[in-house]
């Protein structure tokens, strides 16, 4: 039997919730979880405001652990490892995408937290492919929310290769924000940030960004024309898009890692005369992950956390709903 | 003096209209004209439709001609030679796009017909670098579509490194699209036709498409889901574009070089699943244009065009309104 936490009813609170979880099948591991970060997308799915929740449902996909058993087709990983696992913890492993190196984007990748328990747990389970060793030299105690926020982040100067010579900006320095500023500053970027928070501007400035802009004052980014050559937002509000897109440079890019839901009504216009795109991307590949955590340990950088116990991990969930968490909350047990 | 053909207010007739262009610029040439085609960007500006126009406006900027005078300091052409000319008349030559070879995309690029005078007349002057050479092999009479229409859609092949094994759709084929269609055939591509128009969809076999869709045809479009590596939208309508984004294959590109004025209403959740992304170009650089009149030539791509004498211009402004050309309107002299 596993031990878990779940959310029985659509913006509930965690309660104890034991479950079989069966046979171990032949490809999965079966990780005793040490750590869980908490991620925005734990609120959207315990609120339901995906549409896609089913209760009772167990929250977590900022996994740290250990191997604990092993299915009998699995040659990659061993029992003790040290691991992690995020929003994905299946692929279908034979697509062209999965044959490509892009789990990440596989049709039939499995969300640890969408019809199956998640994180918030004594223990979870998910196919080997989808599980991630963790290197000696990266913390465990910080490590979950590698897993989604960081690799979220991450993932985009992979894909789109930015390079360090590059002008970025990030929108919003919360759980993505913050490690994008750590990861930027380190890639040999030159980074702003955006954020609505003075006190946060200080921040930011020790987080990694070598300037700030404030959000909220149209004059400031106004100021700031055909500066970026990549935006990140990773904030879930409607903001005025097409003003920050007068803030790309020629072929720069406005790309979106943060879910907002409100269309983003762009105009044509905007993106024509500079060759600008706008696009989006969800978390990275473990093959990606890997790399990050390569990168991350050379130039030592971790998230920086709250820490709450999984037995208070109410009060956990309350504190990343208010917006105040620096910059993530994990639980441990 | 400059014999032309002008608008006085937005949306009138073409009228007679002398100017005297002044004593030539040293970095200048003049072209005579033989030919002009007509883009729905003229008609947009005899329209004042983007609040740009100035009257007298004397509109085109799709012109072929050959060099009847010649600026002291240009080197690179000759008198009589042939030569074409679109969208922009000069660049600031300096800067850090310029200099890059990026010269569509220089701030002070010069539009033909924004604030100066067009192709609408016996002669036009602009500056050598904006002025591309004909190569023998093209026809004079129906390469001035090329300059604009057919700039814009090549652009974004060499831009985005289409490749010949990606599948692309086109939507609208009109004066743009019915080029994009013969590009995309001869690149190699898996081409694909979005047309309202039924009598259209074997008019797109014929120029090239491999398949047709009906874009008023929802369940239709919701079968290509995953399908296009690449969609190039030539309308200055608004379609249902997060529907258009399910026909995206991972890491594909809704991209626009037809000027929709309304907003694109994206949602993130479109593209973040897939790693799509959306954007826009204008027209090609010089240099770009003169591999497309190369890749043009080598395979025998030209404009389909109607043709109309210069003193016959209102009619054939009037022929391209009604939206029944095929699929470009050329005046000759």
């Amino acid at each position: 039997m596993i031990n878990a936490l779940a959310i029985l009813e659509p913006g509930g609170k965690l309660e104890p919730f034991r479950y079989d979880p069966g046979e171990l099948s032949t490809h999965d591991v079966e990780i005793a979880v040490s750590h869980c970060g908490i991620c925005h997308s734990d609120l959207s799915m315990i609120d339901n405001e995906w549409g896609r929740s089913q209760y009772p449902l167990v929250p977590g996909h900022e996994v740290v652990g250990t191997i604990s058993a092993l299915g009998s087709n699995v040659k990659n990983l061993s029992l003790g490892q040290n691991v992690g696992l995020g929003w994905q913890s299946s692929y279908c492993n034979h697509c062209s995408l999965c044959m490509n190196g892009d789990h990440n984007l596989c049709r039939e990748a499995q969300p640890t937290i969408v019809g199956r328990h998640g994180g918030f747990a004594d223990k979870v389970r998910a196919d080997a492919t989808s599980v991630v060793p963790i290197p000696d030299g990266i913390a465990l105690d910080t490590a979950g929310p590698m897993f989604c926020a960081g690799s979220t982040v991450f993932n985009p100067l992979v894909e789109y290769e930015i390079k360090p010579t590059a002008k970025v900006g990030v929108i919003g320095i919360g759980g993505l924000g913050h490690l994008a500023l750590k990861f930027l500053n380190a890639w040999g970027c030159e980074v702003t940030a955006f954020t609505s928070s003075e006190s946060k501007a200080s921040e930011a400035s020790a987080l990694g960004a070598h300037n700030t802009i404030n959000s909220r004052d149209p004059e400031q980014i106004k100021q700031a024309k055909d500066r970026f050559d990549f935006i990140l937002s990773t904030v879930n509000v409607k903001l005025d898009w097409n003003l920050y897109l007068t803030t790309l440079s020629p072929r720069g890019r406005l790309h979106f890692v943060g879910i907002t839901l409100e269309p983003l009504d762009i105009a044509v216009f905007s993106m024509l005369g500079s060759l600008r795109s706008v696009s989006a991307s969800p978390v990275s590949s473990p093959t990606t992950m890997s790399r990050m955590l390569e990168f991350a340990r050379r130039h030592n950088i971790q998230p920086s956390v709250e820490k709450f116990r999984f037995d208070d991990a109410n009060d956990a969930v309350d504190r990343l709903r208010s917006g105040e968490a620096h910059y993530r909350v994990v639980l441990e047990r």
